[in-house]
């Protein structure tokens, strides 16, 4: 934390700052400039909240200079985190495809879609059987029935189960039926969720809110992994903002971003991220040569006829051809070593 | 719904889109122009999902023109909502004003600080004691022991008690000890909550999401309405931009946009909205001019000391002086009458 | 400037970060702290550039601390600037309104316009004989005969002429035929436009670009005022975000906050600050309670006919409306002495 | 156009929208629905402007549905265009790489730069002498005698000089010294700018405005082609969002949206984009993977004492790195000819 007092401020408005940080147990630092003083804080655990000196008098901004980051973080385990989701993993070598229908609607669509995801050599089936809808006179999704057509889906085809829970409820029958719990942007500051998550020994999916800056969507895995349950898997799926040719921006940056800080693996979701079909592909590729760990892609049979989402869901078709692309950037990208060592260490 | 095809789209194509629309129980209407063919849909119940059409063969848009409201929507209930909270009321002719502390953090701060709001005229103290923190390691609130003592401010001071509740468990003790339950923004799209919390018989105060648009936010009113509580107060309380000068961007032109189509009151909440201390007069005079029904209001006996928030908390004297201001244009406008009717009607 | 180093510098990274620092001609402050080292720079003249640090060996961050602003600040001239803008003034004790169309379209039109803003008691007419359109196939204005006409609007109803110009040739016609030059959203950051704009002795309008900061908004007045011109009159009409309820976001918090830097005048846009008709009045109302210095509003005999804009016009009834309402609120604002003192200083 | 009435609109309200739409000179065409009515707009010429409708008694939304391009459209050449720049195309197979300092600051610097460039293979070299600074007291440039040093480049190394231009004066020297004349971000509606850029017979690379949304971007290239100047190459360079972890949030998304409509070339500004170092590298892998037909990367001899933009400089030991990594990856995009047939029709 630091203190930057007004260019007015008195000798008794700067004697008053020193006093309340010592009374707070910390040890100022004063430092006069020419024009101003500023004050530095050190001896505090954790981040100091500024609101202890904005509004005394004479103080023109209080500053945080440490990060309230601890077990996300690379200061604490350098060499990066493979998550394993059933029999395969995330963030090691191999780049992880996650693909499947948006929402669960019967066992024909699914096996069928299923079938295409388990030719393609992908370790992982998604589908939705809790529909987190802006509506609530829109398709909820099946429910518990849901979650058993998707255990059906891992006996037969071998695919490791993501699936997205909505609440305590939920998250007690993904936990039973599937491989991985997935946390919505809608819930990714639902901190009652994010802590009983913590306290299951599944790994999570954890997806970035609409509006979640780097450091909140850290302070969400931070939040899961302080009850225990270190296995946390990042998602980038789109922000909102005001560009309207895509239904999200798919912030690609916040990839390196996070590898920068963060041991966490991270996996980018095209789909959801753009909401239109045509991108899917594009911003697929993209993703991988940025550097992410894998891909959350949403296929349909019959895209027109899906229950939700449609407009976005890949055919099997394209669907594969896809994956051949991607496969083909991830090697380019593996053999030249692209990712770079971005560490950073907060203290 | 209104289907845009292509201007190279074949006769084909627009057989199809035909035969969809036939096919899932509407009624197509086709509208030939002069460079491409558009097909409007009636017959529907709700909203059609634009992504049956977006991708077939010819189309180039799927419009909505269907909003999917009803039940906070004029066209039900035209004349406006007044919501019965505690022994007051919130829509009416008399301005609701929520005063309070951001936490409950012990006995003696909030008895002083109910002092104050009581000695204003204020029939409405806020308090939270389940806070939502972005951080695991920061002050999470008293628990049940802080509503005890929000049911003694009631007891003491007669003012109604709006508190928030982050799970079931805490909507379950809110409906216990408080007068109003109130969701905040980071759980605007907790549709479980949403839902659970609309089986209770307490009013609801519900704040709009950071990244909110109108019809998400009076579609998360419209979840609670479905569960039986039509009793639903509406907040605006900022929302996330590029702006940096205060931590959110109070957008108050959502409050006639409100009243355009919602008979629900809406309030204004000057604190989260700025963030900053020195703004929360301005902008709570902005919110009564703009037409709000109320404000909540942060207020702290000593805002440096405050455990969170305390760089948006007023003072108990700066609370008196913005309470006299606001009582002032709040009669101006109600002289004047200058509410203008702005109904407007989906079907 | 605060220079943060990593948990793992080193002392080489340290004193190489002293040495740049005094290379560069100023004086370096190290803090050493418990775990990690921070050092400050005085001796600066003016905001010195993060970007020599960030990339050095063991920087963690570089702070600004010190604003780049000089003569739009409080620091250099502590009391309100009052802006004379031809026979009146913006920035006093009285209320400054701005009515007019957007579009000066033909004689008739504007005239009757003009009566009805003479007849509210308004000082100033606005309407623009030069148009940005985001369209090349748009309406682009009348040109100088729109301007001979505003012209003859001075003659005959003593109002003075506020109006856009969007290159030099523009600006030279303006200073000839009107009494404020505007410079609009889109040119906020034409920084060869504010050096020419400078160098008029006309007082300046200046809008708030789309996606401008405070800090961007403040300098692009002080472009002007570094060439010479000291009258700017600062104007928020909206910023760009997610929300799709109105056209614009208007963000009326920066009122205070430009008031609390900066003495210079500041009105708002409530026409295309929302773009729709309906919430023209409210906010109209609401930025005269947050304490503005005036408005600007597009009024249109017939707004269905207007060749731009008509959306967000007001009839003439209309507009008298909203006169005699924001004339009461500006009246209780003023007799309350609601605008309190927010000055800053930076240095 | 397509004008919705609300669900209460008389019948006379309807007839006054037909009457209306034929008093502009176009076809109404009526639907009437259960609920409420629709009424579908023939025989324009270009976009109908929908103010004329919005408030007439009984509409409850008119929604424009032909998009307002002509010659940036496939329409109108379904093939892609390939830009002449110098002696070498931006847009044809091969990836079109620009790489150069930010600022022209002396000679010594831009040489050692360019030989780096000139190794690496890149055909194009950047570098401003008129520089847009939101401080008027910042470094901004060298104006012509940069132009010189730039005209130099291009004799020893055979590269092509992609120089900006901030106005008229600017514009004629940057003709007169470079190949290609770049229009900033700040000036993407600087529409007096873009005509008369637009005049000129050499290319234009047109960066994205901040704010500008998809079809503001190629309206604004629109008003370069409409005064007869076709060589308009695009740049996304980021938009401005609340994320903060990049100074800008760089929209891939836009590359396929654009390759959809348009048949000009687009390419990715990932050093602005980002204003990270550590972000550039695999960002401009992003921008190659999503198909974009070229990049534009900062490359400075010592970032850390440059006088604009160092934060976000490569060294030319990074930028040689980065040419290898895009490379390969867009040799992988080329051999499985990944770019996609997007294109659709607007009418």
């Amino acid at each position: 934390m630091l203190i930057v007092m007004k260019a007015d401020a008195s000798q008794d408005d700067i004697k008053r700052v020193l006093e309340v940080i010592e009374h707070l147990g910390f040890k100022p630092h004063s430092l006069p400039g020419e024009n101003r003083t500023a004050i530095g804080i050190t001896g505090n655990n954790g981040a100091v909240d500024p609101t202890h000196f904005e509004n005394l008098s004479g103080v023109a901004e209080a500053i945080r200079v440490t990060k309230p980051y601890k077990l996300i973080s690379k200061d604490l385990r350098p060499e990066k985190s493979i998550v394993k989701v059933g029999n395969s993993t995330v963030g090691g070598n191999e780049l992880a495809v996650i693909a499947g229908p948006c929402a669960i609607e019967n066992a024909e669509q699914v096996f069928s879609v299923a079938q295409a995801v388990s030719e393609s050599g992908a370790k992982f089936f998604r589908g939705g059987a809790f529909k987190p809808r802006t509506s609530p006179y829109a398709f909820q999704g099946m429910g518990e029935d849901g979650l058993k057509i998707l255990a059906e889906v891992r006996e037969q085809f071998g695919l490791n189960i993501v699936t997205e829970a909505m609440d305590n409820y939920g998250i007690d029958l993904v936990e039973k039926y599937g491989d991985c719990i997935q946390i919505g942007a809608r819930n990714m500051q639902n901190f009652s969720l994010l802590k009983y998550v913590g306290q299951t020994r599944k790994p999570i999916l954890l997806k970035r809110g609409l509006s979640a800056t780097l450091d909140e969507f850290l302070l969400a895995a931070e939040y899961i992994m302080a009850e225990g349950n270190y296995d946390v898997i990042l998602c980038e799926r789109g922000i909102r903002t005001f560009a309207d040719h895509a239904r999200n921006t798919l912030d690609l940056s916040i990839v390196p971003a996070v590898q920068r800080i963060s041991h966490l693996p991270i996996i980018v979701d095209p789909s959801h991220g753009t909401g239109r079909n045509f991108m899917v592909n594009p911003m697929a590729r993209a993703g991988v040569a940025v550097g992410a760990d894998g891909l959350i892609i949403e296929v349909h049979s019959k895209p027109e006829e899906a229950l939700c989402d449609g407009a976005q869901a890949l055919t099997p078709k394209q669907y594969l051809e896809l994956f051949e692309q991607v496969k083909a950037i991830h090697e380019v990208i593996s053999t030249e070593k692209m990712t770079l060592d971005n560490s950073i260490s907060f203290s």
